[in-house]
């Protein structure tokens, strides 16, 4: 048997791939352009997580399907959070088909569980199997049900953090809206230095740092990413997390062909 | 612990939900009434299971995706095949949100995988924990991946199959586009006789009647849908299943509230 191919892993963040503050709109231009950067890229073996952005965050948030079931109110919001993620998906999906990328989409909270939030087991069978057949697993983050809550947010940064360790993939690309990984938050503190390289010790001192207080979207922002990448870097050593700026044009294909560019770099060692 | 709900399973046919000689037509009149009938029934735990009709099937077979992977040109036919699904399966979602009924979508292909075509393994967690909260899981027939085909067409009536075995359903309606089973296609032969009851014996001597001529869908057509019939009653015997006329006002409402109506009853004994 062939050994199996590592996937590339490339997030695309919510605020990447929607207009944030109005609701339902995804960024059609962008989402185009690096459809097509993954294109020119020509890589072998991909997987792709995209965020909610405004799909998924207001009608979770609406519903507080974060806090998990507490009345019967909140399953309509469920079936809405679901409706919108699976609507931004298709529309995410209909790129990469126009660009004849054989994309497809893998619901996630069709087989995953998770347990007080955090997933519980992470079957990669049919993953694997797209993988083999060269074709893209696109996920998402979804609002799925959960043992002990009733239900919650699965955020798409810890579905990567799962595919990256059971996969073993070694090139993890978290798309966002900003340059990267800062001391603080530079939308909101002018003097936040961005951060090159960090090494997996930094990260847990930066994350330690930003605390709880960047936690506006249901999924925890910057806060419950840093988290995820700690996650991965603890369990899998040669993991290579690059953070980039998606808006800007030819990030994504620099990061996916190994080019120098302007981004966060965090490795174990 | 209180004692799992049996949840009824509806099939809506894809002849019900989409105008089947147009493609990616839904047929919204009807979904609307059918989700308004499953409503004033007020099922304390269901399941539905839709059809391809003209957004999946056509696809399908331009592509051969029900002959297993052969060339890598079927790839982004397996593509458009999942994305037609998804497409179908938003609308008959959306129209029970509005009736504010808490379906949601559990996508058959990020969790089943088959092996020649038939289902291998299948992990109802989920879908039971949705019936606990009281939602309405909505499946489908869908492009899945295959362990030895690569890929094949899994059929709503096979997931039906799965389903009313698994979590021993009592009741199964099948909504078709006519009155119920014919001796034969009554379409196309103005002599075939409506059949009201029918027992395993009887339904399976009809299976080999029938033959394969009608498989002009790539799920089989009544043929295939009279073979996944016979499995259901042959490892669950207490299952009563009900063909009915879903195109028909008020049949699904009284088959679900178990009023006499036009149809054919099929059960063990």
């Amino acid at each position: 048997m062939a050994k199996p191919l590592v996937p590339i892993i490339v997030k695309l963040g919510g605020s990447v791939v929607t207009y944030k503050d109005t609701l339902f709109k995804p960024n059609i231009s962008v989402i185009d352009r690096l459809v097509k950067e993954i294109l020119k890229a020509n890589i072998e073996s991909l997987i792709v997580v995209h965020g909610a952005g405004s799909y998924g965050h207001p009608v979770a948030m609406e519903y507080k399907i974060n806090d998990g079931y507490k009345s019967p109110d909140q399953l309509i919001g469920f079936s809405k959070t679901r409706q919108a993620m699976m609507a931004l998906n298709k529309i995410i999906i209909d790129a990469f088909i126009e660009q004849k990328l054989p994309a497809v989409s893998v619901q996630p909270s069709a087989f995953i569980v998770t347990d007080k939030g955090r997933i519980e087991g992470f079957d990669t069978t049919i993953i694997r199997k797209l993988l083999n057949l060269k074709m893209i697993p696109i996920l998402y983050g979804d609002a799925v049900v959960d043992k002990t809550a009733g239900f919650s947010i699965l955020s798409g940064d810890q579905i990567i953090n799962k595919l990256a360790v059971t996969l073993r993939a070694e090139k993890i690309i978290f798309g966002i809206d900003i340059d990267g990984l800062f001391t603080d938050d530079p939308k909101r503190n002018p003097d936040a230095k961005f951060v090159e390289k960090i090494t997996f010790e930094e990260l847990q001192a930066l994350f330690d740092k930003i605390g709880i207080a960047d936690t506006i979207d249901v999924t925890g922002g910057m806060y419950g990413k840093i988290s995820e990448l700690i996650y991965i870097l603890e369990k899998w050593d040669k993991a290579v997390i690059k953070i980039i700026n998606a808006k800007q044009k030819n990030r994504l294909f620099n990061a996916l062909i190994d080019e120098t560019i302007i981004c966060t770099e965090i490795r174990r060692r």
